[in-house]
């Protein structure tokens, strides 16, 4: 089931010890801690403990209030089983190196997160279109069901029933990658996927990035009790533990009072955004163009009339000033000629409509 | 030279669309940022930049200030050269991930850092004594030349002349780890292999987390022109960057006037400490191990008079309320029985004395 290099996976000694060294009246001359009156005196309300090393799976109040976030919305996610990551890039690197040898069939969306390629691709991946059958044999599925990046699609209540089913029918690890779905401006069904494998293989992952501050390097991963153990050991090869201090602001924001009146305020702002764009596009783009109005995330998947590739494109762009990400980027295997991701949470309303003008030359400039 | 999964890494569009947003005037309709003005507001000193995505390579003025230092001690690192990781666990991982297919053959100390060891094993490394002359047909040799970790053993000026010569002439990367160099009690030299291999192939590491904090999880490497490349594109694929407010406030920290006065302080203490367990080693061991006093770092290195396997002691001695390290752990391949490091910086002296001798009453009641 896992990657060759699982085998050379055995639970670190010091992991064991770790567990133990917080038992009171513990003498250790186990770790290389420093001793806690030498770590530097801050003001304020950070406690010394978030400077001493830390635990890999994270601080156990953040896991809890993760935890009880994930239960909420129906996932299988005890907080003993949720693993603080740094940033969600993290998760998919960690997922990655679990199963992937040369040549492991993975099941992705045909287009997808282009980073999840890249390190899939990395430790060998080979590449099948979920929506094949062939999908059946992968290792696992890597899903982006909710405000996917880059389409911004949002798969429907039958889409994740019947993913999740094939999932457990076909012994396949569920991975759903779900960083946009608090940014959701209008109604659509957000069911995890993940709530509907507790009895498979899964593993489900968000981020603080969107919500939050991508600087601190934040995320969060939840997984079955077959997934989580190893993940675990492979946290603690990467970089020991995250941020205490990234863990302890996170924990204060998202358990403060005004967390939910923030989200709203977000939604409403990027809502706005959105809508400007939208705007924005139809003024620019109407007879160039198709694509669907995002019901959340923060990207518009446009799909060119004339099938330019939009990699040669970018460049004549920057030289105008704006930059895109090229369609093409976020196909596995055959990339699709003519499509576009265009963020539309960053520039600000004048930007946008500028920014959009300028493509919009650009692409009639190309036309044969 | 590289691992075979370096094939498949390219530079990533994002990298290049990253290198043109900042400029004044570009409109970015590429990335996934969060509009500025969503992120928190903070009071006091922490920039809003701080909380957006930044740069895979780190801080700028992080980067610059580490570079300072470096060129100080006399190694080749300018800031273009010099990557800020997230902890220097990290580096490891990278550099084992950027070498090593299974078989791959790795020169090291025995004994070593065993998170060195599991890391590597993990790739499939193939480790070899760098004491063998079967060394100089490995791809790189790690080494921690100054107060390593598990002995305490500080190499001298001629061994760090030979390591560097031999390494040039049979074109083996050096991988220097060098996380204690600040915590040095007594005189030494220390200066890094890495300055005599301007004309060769190397990474030289350390860390801030023995001299400011490890719950930050900071860490930073310098690598020679043929190897920084591809570590900032593996380092952009395992967590984008480290934490930016990590890095804001070890740049705080490192370049206050009170800097050079924190560390001699720290010296100070960690001298006093390991003077006392010196003393409390001496009242406790004398009859049962052999050791060298170590001149900088963390840790003593016992080679017990009686070969127990100190795994099996370690169970017991958690039972009486002492933890330690098993010097097994440390071994490559075959270990050596009856080794043990002892950290001295945690325990306070009371604690040092008494957690001695229960650990020695232990080893006596095992004797045949």
């Amino acid at each position: 089931m896992f990657s060759n290099r699982i085998d050379g996976l055995r639970p670190s000694p010091i992991r064991a010890i770790l567990s133990v060294i917080d038992r009171p009246g513990m003498i250790s001359f186990a770790g290389g801690l420093p001793a806690t009156q030498t770590l530097p005196h801050w003001s304020g309300s950070i406690l010394p403990e978030t400077l001493q090393y830390g635990p890999s799976e994270g601080e156990p109040a953040l896991r809890a209030a993760v935890s009880d976030r994930l239960r909420q919305l129906g996932i299988d996610a005890p907080a003993e089983r949720v693993m603080i990551l740094s940033g969600s890039q993290q998760g998919i690197d960690l997922v990655a190196k679990l199963f992937i040898d040369p040549g492991t069939p993975v099941a992705v969306e045909c287009p997808t997160y282009l980073a999840a390629l890249q390190v899939c691709r990395f430790y060998g991946a080979r590449f099948i279109d979920l929506q094949t059958s062939e999908a059946n044999q992968a290792s696992f599925a890597y899903v982006v069901p909710t405000f996917s990046n880059p389409t911004g699609f949002c798969a429907t209540t039958a889409e994740r029933d019947a993913l999740a089913q094939r999932c457990l029918e076909t012994g396949t690890t569920l991975f759903e990658d779900d960083p946009y779905r608090d940014l959701a401006y209008d109604p659509v069904d957000r069911t995890p996927v993940a709530t509907h494998m507790a009895d498979g293989s899964w593993v489900y992952q968000g981020s603080f990035s969107k919500t939050y501050a991508p600087g601190l390097r934040l995320g969060f991963l939840a997984a079955s009790a077959n997934l989580f153990p190893p993940l675990v050991m492979l946290k603690q090869a990467v970089d020991l533990h995250s941020s205490r201090l990234s863990q302890s602001i996170v924990y204060d924001a998202i358990t403060a009072a005004d967390w939910t009146e923030r989200l709203a305020g977000l939604v409403a702002f990027y809502r706005s955004r959105r809508d400007t764009f939208e705007a924005a596009l139809g003024r620019h783009f109407a007879d160039l163009a198709q694509w669907t109005t995002p019901k959340g995330g923060l990207f518009y998947w446009l799909r060119l009339h004339d099938r330019l590739d939009t990699r040669l494109l970018l460049d004549q762009a920057i030289v105008r000033g704006v930059a895109f990400m090229p369609g093409e980027e976020f196909y596995p295997n055959e990339p699709q000629l003519g499509t576009m991701r265009l963020n539309f949470s960053h520039a600000n309303p004048e930007e946008a409509d500028r920014g959009l003008r300028i493509l919009a030359d650009l692409i009639r400039e190309q036309r044969p």
